[in-house]
């Protein structure tokens, strides 16, 4: 695969889809150096997800049947986002113990919005009978070439806008995002995959040799908890050499606080996760090293306009 | 007054003091048509009145006695957090009806914070007879020359990262602001003063061709809500045409949800008056021009991290 091709491809293929997100060097949060942050998270729908469902929709064949996700939130989101802008029926199967506000997220986007007694498996489960009675697609939220190529244009709009850093950390959730960013900066920058110790999929899998199942929870779990990181990730992670580390779930709700304290950007957990490892000392970098953060969601838990 | 280079000299004493802002091209909220915004409540204590602070305290010889403000809000946080930033005492008095989230705000910034039972009338008095017994220097929240070029670095910085419009819209409450955009694009860009019918201080003296008292209550009235337009902002709008148009509390209320539904920024009410001008038609533009918003403030209540 030619990443950096594909991504240039899919960077035009979803221009106009897609919000440019803009990017800002602080020096806050006590850390004594300058930081470059850029704010993916005011992507529509909240993620950078956005980028990954709109490249698959505009790449692939949809069915007449449309689409169909069993999404407990931000995939979900994108998902149906994507599907109505381009007139797509997309329904999306969400678990009861979602809660009503990633419910609401996903209703918001415009979904035929089917809510599940239970949990994730008897969405998914839903879901795929949906698919095999009705022939509608399925997105990947995370290991699916066209989901981290999508990914993947995050990262090079960031460059074009003049990314500043030696090293970018990223948070890590089943890949895609990361994915998407080691396969651009591949040898250009050193990437940081950081994750919370209550889900760390792609640690586990580097340590193992191969992806293994991991359990999974804390406060970042409804957005970065994968039982499982994605193949496509963990190829690019052992061939680009990206560092993994962690981060408790105390340094992850100290991030968030300071994200709206000193920036006024309230962040969900997951969205404040990179920036934990800087913040906490997970991180620290060499004399003169220029950082680059990665803030990537912003559906908090209770939204604040439901 | 050359506000030309009063603002490019205050531009480089506040340099390192505050942040540079990012700005963002969008097509969102409904409206058919891009506009660019400058996310200034992501600014030091969530609004763009650091600026000023800053620019007053490096401007001014400071007395051993330090500073003193009476505020229900953004002023005192922006004066407590240049005064210690710079080492000087400042003491903030509070009307305990501002309520604890701006006056958690005041705290934060490290204050010598007086809560002091009442309304702003109270606290104000309190503060004058310390100014008075003490020497202590008051900085004036928007009708004084270094606090206008202060908030005039807001503009010049737009106008340095790519400023793309004919028109820009700014939200006003005393006019310390606005007053210092109109200085700086003075005859290259339109600019539009946005204020909530119930604090509309600027239109009523543009009406009454001098600055009138006016009644202040609604959504926004605890940072717009001056009761009187400073001189030095009227001055401005009557030698630069600039334009005035009010907006309801509705529009401002709709405009600070869709901040948040389309684009994760959570801002208070004065935050997104500016905005609820276009969003509801108060202002539309002709065809082809391009269009400015500037997003002014974020101290929302309640705090989500109190």
């Amino acid at each position: 695969m030619n990443w950096t091709d594909e991504i240039t491809a899919a960077a035009a293929r979803i221009k106009g889809h897609v919000l440019r997100t803009p990017v800002a060097t602080v020096n806050s949060f006590g850390l004594g150096y300058p930081i470059q942050i850029k704010l993916e998270h005011m992507q529509h729908t909240g993620t950078f997800k956005a980028r990954g469902a709109f490249n698959t929709l505009l790449s692939k064949s949809v069915p007449p049947a449309g689409l169909v996700a069993a999404s407990g939130g931000n995939h979900g989101a994108a998902v149906a986002f994507a599907a109505k802008k381009l007139g797509h029926n997309a329904r999306i199967y969400v678990p009861e113990m979602a809660g009503p506000s990633k419910i609401g997220l996903i209703r918001d986007a415009g979904a035929d919005l089917q809510v599940v007694p239970g949990a994730y498996a008897n969405a998914l489960e839903q879901a795929l009978a949906w698919e095999a009675e009705t022939g509608a697609m399925q997105i990947h939220a995370y290991d699916a070439p066209e989901t981290v190529i999508g990914q993947g244009t995050c990262a090079m709009e960031w460059d074009q806008q003049g990314l500043d850093a030696d090293t970018v950390l990223v948070a890590v959730g089943g890949g895609g995002l990361i994915g998407g960013t080691m396969a651009w900066l591949d040898g250009q920058r050193r990437v940081i995959a950081v994750e919370p110790e209550t889900s760390c999929a792609l640690n586990a899998a580097l340590n193992a040799g191969k992806p293994v199942d991991v359990d999974v929870s804390g406060v970042a779990a409804n957005a970065l908890g994968a039982r499982r990181i994605g193949d496509i990730c963990f190829d690019l992670a052992m061939s680009t050499g990206t560092d993994s580390l962690l981060v408790t779930d105390e340094a992850i709700l100290i991030a968030q606080r300071l994200l709206w304290k000193e920036l006024r950007q309230l962040v969900e957990p997951a969205g404040a996760t990179a920036l934990a490892a800087l913040i906490s000392g997970a991180y620290v970098p060499a004399a003169n090293e220029k950082i680059a953060v990665l803030i990537c969601g912003a559906n908090v838990s209770p939204d604040p306009f439901p």
